[in-house]
């Protein structure tokens, strides 16, 4: 069983595979919800679980300042922490030290900043960022890179990328020497069992250890993501990433870096692009051949009222539309927020009641929007997955690749 | 079937019972959690389902104000708009009118107010608050009253007094005259099912009507306890609550009221104290012969990180101990909240999480520490169910009476 297993390749570049996690085994291209503090805003864990999230992502800048990484690895890594026995990834911190953080002071050793919480002082470097990973114990990590600002001069661009790569390779030296660190790999007979009343045993996990991924930089310049891809290939990760992108730039230019930047990628190691993006995105970058994507949009434009629908609720393939629950023509819409889903929201709710909630301010609606949205996201990639199969270059066994179950 | 089944009554004066209404049978004495704004905060209405929770409470004057009660009766009752199909019940009104709207003017003929939300003007009287009830289609239905402010003196709340008797004659007659109106009892062709794809059939509902009941006042006075509950008995009602209690007077006044009020109400018919209380005295007042009683406090309580827990966990009898989430000393605590607590929380979640949720701020704190609060309660009415079997002096056939399912 390899870690990453392409079962089809699409001609559009799009792939159908496995990706073999210490916690178990990924459907790519596959769409990750974020957890930032460990917690999927508003959705228990058995929603996420009932929703088949089969890999989801937690913050480790925000994990780190609260409850602190040295908390969560007592307690076991943040798999126990939080009750989640499926797969998880952790950033590296730096998107939020970079976007969140105050008072950076960036060297070549690391960045200095104060947290956005309490304005204490803290200092990340990639042999930190790597050592709180380990700690938090999730089965995939990720290099601690400096993201640059945007929009950035090319030599702007190409300094930063420098230092990225730098720190990739310091990032990569420290979880090869402390690999065995990782909480769950040697839990101690003492542990008591939170999940499913088994205690995790030291078999379960035996030789298995979390993946750093490395992350290609070079802003919009694709001269430098060239440049960058092609150094961090050479450092040999177990995946790469596809950082700086959905910045602010315009939806083409996302598309073209992601374009260029796979063409230098190993077709055998996963491609995950970070922070994207709208549904139709998802599927746009997923029938290109990225395998794995986040993004807070289906959760944040939940708490904020905006709901993913399909234009023809019977045609899934039909354009995205974003329907806003607070709007008065909602107030005695006995339909669904999409009657085309079949996810636990639109089974039971109206979008009269949904809007009632919105307007009320009543917590549930939150909960609500945000596995809509979730559910969304999920059938969309499970029909993505479905497709790459059916339009397979490299011969197709039928495997209709739909792991997602409602 | 009778409306109310007396199965067995213990030596105290408790009682097993079955409370027959138009969505379901409930098993009393019952605890029924609060569904302000027809949703219990931060429950989804499945979790409820899988908590067994028998029966709800809405309010009247939340939904009156919002979404409006017009809304509700178009969209076929407060049933079908949150997709509850079990048993409900409303309040008239009166205590949130005397408690939450802003100046208020009373008369004889009824109070006008103004809204807590946005400063309307507007008229709640005997018949509009069973207009109002009979649209929104809870299973059971209260007279309006008058809540008299605490303390108050034997006159004025003698006065106070006549007229909610004044008020409960003409709540009656107009609940005679139009229970016919009931959203549910014919609901049309066009009708969409909301409820397990099956739509509600004419033929369910068929010669079944919303209950009311009457709401002895008479304040902290025997005396006029007393009359009331004679006066009220002399009306008829289906069932009986006691109202103006914990209201800021003492415990021991509570029981007082509510043990003497008991004396003067009907064997056959079913009880209901409003708005209490804490866990020992739901359980206190079951035992004593109340059937029914209801209380923000589980879910208000969990939503400031406040839990409801046995002192000796092992001992569901022991005393109940409140915890404090936020409290530092859980920071590291793998137990759940209570080790001998069977819910859906204490199965999965460590007090450790569910600290670090509360002091994050995070939104599934307050659904987990509600849903955790509701099972506690829900659980020790089961139990005091089972005990009133094992107790009961006209004959047991050794029905445990435990409906919840944990």
């Amino acid at each position: 069983m390899s870690f990453f297993d392409v079962k089809h390749t699409s001609e559009g570049g799009g792939r159908r595979a496995e990706l073999t996690l210490p916690h178990g085994v990924v459907q790519t291209p596959v769409f990750m919800p974020v957890g930032t503090a460990a917690t999927v805003k508003a959705v228990p864990q058995n929603v996420l679980e009932d929703l088949n999230a089969e890999i989801i992502l937690a913050n480790t800048y925000h994990l780190y300042l609260r409850p602190g990484h040295e908390v969560i690895r007592r307690l076991g890594g943040v798999h126990r922490f939080m009750s989640w026995d499926w797969p998880m990834l952790t950033d590296s911190g730096g998107f939020q030290v970079f976007s969140l953080a105050k008072l950076r002071k960036i060297s070549q050793e690391g960045v200095e900043f104060r947290s956005h919480l309490d304005g204490s002082k803290h200092f990340f470097s990639p042999e930190h960022s790597m050592e709180v990973q380990i700690a938090l114990g999730a089965d995939v990590m990720m290099v601690f890179d400096e993201c640059v600002e945007t929009p950035a001069s090319w030599e702007r661009t190409r300094d930063s990328m420098g230092l990225t790569h730098a720190w990739a390779e310091r990032s990569r030296k420290y979880w090869v020497e402390h690999r065995d660190e990782v909480p769950w790999s040697r839990p101690t007979h003492e542990d008591r069992a939170v999940m499913d009343g088994a205690p995790d045993s030291v078999a379960r996990f035996e030789g298995k250890h979390q993946a750093l991924f490395g992350i290609v930089q070079g802003g919009m310049y694709a001269d430098l993501r060239k440049e960058s891809a092609e150094r961090l290939v050479e450092m040999d990760f177990p995946g790469y990433a596809i950082g700086g992108l959905a910045v602010g730039e315009p939806r083409e230019v996302t598309r073209e870096m992601i374009a260029l930047t796979l063409e230098h990628l190993p077709k055998d190691k996963p491609r995950y692009v970070m922070g994207v993006g709208y549904p139709d995105e998802i599927e746009e970058y997923a029938r290109m051949g990225v395998d794995m994507m986040d993004c807070v949009l289906p959760t944040r434009a939940g708490r904020h009222g905006l709901l993913f629908i399909r234009e023809d609720p019977k045609d899934r393939r039909s354009a995205v539309v974003r329907l806003n629950i607070k709007k008065a023509e909602f107030a005695e819409d006995q339909r669904p927020i999409d009657e085309g889903c079949r996810c636990m929201v639109c089974r039971r709710y109206t979008r009269a009641y949904l809007r009632h909630l919105f307007s009320s301010g009543e917590p549930l609606g939150a909960t609500l929007n945000s596995v809509h949205n979730l559910a969304f996201y999920l059938e969309t990639m499970g029909r993505v997955r479905g497709d790459l199969v059916g339009s397979c270059v490299d011969g197709g066994s039928g495997d209709s690749g739909l792991a997602v179950s409602f």
